[in-house]
């Protein structure tokens, strides 16, 4: 196989098989790029290094957009090996809407934004530490993902349920808590917004501190708020372990029914 | 069947059916009213804009609470095509006290209350949003929430036994409080009921840092009850996962006991 | 039976069975005086209310004490009819070591303890309340309290071995955080027992604000300490949720083993 | 027997075998050894009592130090009496990377570590607390804690993964809210690592109050990430849980195996 055939680029950029030595080594170098470019980002929020460094920053970001558009490019032109779609162009299209796709593109936006728009989204940059989940796909923490992944999913309908009693419970607690404290304490409560944001600081049970009822009634909400709290993290620890007990279940019971052993333990009816 | 008859009027204000184009319009038209008196209710609370507008903000109630009465009005007119009781009067009181009546009732009330006394029930609008759920009914939503409330339901007996603990902890702990703290800090720990708020704030592990105990007793009670706090969690947790488990299990055996194939497969007697 | 007989006087003052009008009054009127003690107790802790009305409160505590040693004579004296034991003595000492009895003495100790010695202990008094327990007792929910308790103890050992694991770690994470903050705040963190203070608070995740890190390392140390505290609630609710899950299953278990039906479903054998 | 032979030694210093009073009084003293350490560390943070009794500290330190290296070299001594590997070497190397090995060792070294290098190692001491799990290993809570163990070691991938979303959550977090709040609070969000801590405090829901957002954005990013908050508690306690409701139910399906009755029961071919 030549090095630089379609097939063989697409081999290396993707998970590396075993023994696949080239893709080891673009995997472990895409990972350290990916740290170091987080390790920078965040040295860079400090104003003293920013400034002191300010070009190896940029340096540095220059080369690492260039590799991952490299990368991204790539991707792209060996994405029809990857969906086996009927034509070029709806593997691309397949390839450009898939989330590790827009997590790839995310990260290197910031770099090409501005030369478009003057916004800062340098803090998408972020974005790049997302990436490593890329990798994890391809260790042996990839069952554990997948499984915390299938159950969210799964039970979609019903934390999203959960969410949307959250939500109406903050939208009605916050707007009583306008009512009630308003008058007093006007700067803390200006209006349902901002006294959404105690609702929420209240029913998450963070309580910073910044804002609080200092009426006898608006204590009696917050109280209420705060032990309703305490369910609200019941709610959606009951839907996940129970779907964690579910898929565990299904699992066991899968192997057992191929082993067909269980089943003849259980009946007693192994000589029928 | 004609446009204005009884049945016609229910069958649009109810449950759109598949392909009841006049149904459908009639509940995102609800939905659409609803959604913007939420909006309204929470602009109307930024003072700058409940002076600026308030001419718009009055004719918008004015129209909303109209719509909303007639459909009140609408929904009792037919309230007997859904209850089928004995007699006519028997419906309408089934349909009064029914919970989604009183909620609609309690959304047009601050509009009427003023006009027999003056109090100020407002924030009483903010019950509109509750009228979602009414919608939620109808869609793939429903059988999350149906569940979420028969769990509640189902395990109402625990709930309330959880809570009578946890009431019976708070008022202990705020009494013992009250006595070792009110000399030290009179203001912050003036009586048992304000005492009480502190106990709240700490069992629910919020902690705004308004209240907190200064002596090295008032600390230890302190520390206990948030760890208490910590179990206090652990108990509806368990309840409500526990009753999720039942349920799909139950769910789940039902389907295989149907099917029949699942205890085929279990004995191996298919050929008996 | 004379209505001062000694097994009626024992009927009366437990639990009431259907129709034992007599019973049942006692019950109403005894619950009516705890809550109306419990009550009390909170009022006079309004200092203005405990001046104004000193002689009212100091009338009425008079006669809750007076009734309630009445009540826990008249249970002394009818002993030997609840616990069936050898002799009397064995009944009274059975009786006395009982957590019921405890609770009843400790309700009023407060009265006469200030005739011996000179100490305030009224705030025991709120200790009335857990005297509602013994109603609970008699109810609908007493299966609810009954499985909640089973679970606690049955798991007690878990629980125990989470609770020794948890203080170990806040143990831990106070001493190290005292030698990193005590140089910078010798006031937050003056010595190891206050700055167990700070862990307790953070470990269960309440977070005053009244004490925190201000070092670097010490941030790190808190914010470890802070997601340990995430796996603290994940331990016990653990415990507690399986212990739910497998009182349920074998609830169902038994039920079914007994009906049989389900036996004959799951193998089809029925006509063995 | 000798009372100095290896095996003896061996035996009274490993759990006591009931009946042995030599092991059983080693046990004791060298548990209340541990003690007195820990509340020595404890008092000796008290700097009143520290300057005090500075010299009753530093004999009693010198004292236990002896005996615990005493303990340890005596462990190393008869280490091969339990490890049962091929030579002695082997043995001692097996002893010398083994927890509890470590743990002793720790608790030792802060005393003999300033004669080599002057650094002040004494809060190490507070690991001798640790020493206690030691004991442990042999009384009736020795299950519960193989089984809180065998839990973490069965779902550590589980665990690991779902802290490695926290960690990719919170940088994520601190990132953008250092890029909201920087420009408002420079002093509060000064960088990413100082933005760090707010991301823990929140998503932990601690919430101190020493640093929280105070603009718009900032607030509505804060709110997300503490309802993402109650998220995470959910997928640790989901996790253990169904762990703990699978190892409850193996065990019982283990018991039931063996005795065969219960598979008899579920078939009704008793007679077979």
């Amino acid at each position: 196989m030549s090095l630089f055939s379609r097939r063989r680029i697409y081999q290396v950029i993707e998970k590396a098989r075993a023994g696949d030595v080239a893709s080891k080594v673009f995997d472990v170098f895409i990972i350290s790029l990916i740290m170091l470019n987080i390790i920078l980002v965040i040295l860079e929020s400090f104003e003293d290094l920013a400034v002191k460094y300010e070009e190896i920053f940029r340096a540095f970001e220059g080369l690492s957009v260039a590799i991952f558009t490299v990368e991204i490019l790539l991707r792209i032109y060996t994405c029809d090996l990857k969906f086996h779609m009927r034509n070029k162009f709806h593997s691309f299209f397949t390839y450009i809407i898939s989330p590790l796709a827009i997590i790839d593109f995310l990260a290197v936006l910031p770099f090409y934004l501005p030369l478009l728009i003057p916004i800062d989204l340098r803090f998408l940059r972020i974005l790049r530490l997302t990436r490593i989940l890329r990798v994890l796909k391809f260790n042996r923490y990839s069952s554990s993902l997948e499984i915390i992944g299938k159950i969210i999913k799964k039970r979609r309908s019903d934390l999203l349920v959960t969410m949307f009693i959250t939500f109406l419970l903050l939208l009605l607690a916050s707007s009583i808590m306008y009512y009630i404290e308003n008058d007093t304490q006007p700067e803390s409560f200006p209006n349902i917004i901002a006294s959404f944001w105690w609702a929420i600081a209240t029913l998450t049970t963070v309580g910073y501190g910044d804002v609080y009822p200092v009426t006898a009634l608006g204590k009696i909400v917050s109280g209420i708020i705060a032990l309703l709290g305490v369910g609200l993290v019941a709610l959606p620890t009951g839907i996940i372990s129970s779907a964690f007990v579910e898929i565990l279940k299904r699992k066991k019971l899968l192997r057992k029914l191929n082993t067909a052993s269980f089943v003849e333990k259980i009946c007693g009816i192994k000589g029928d």
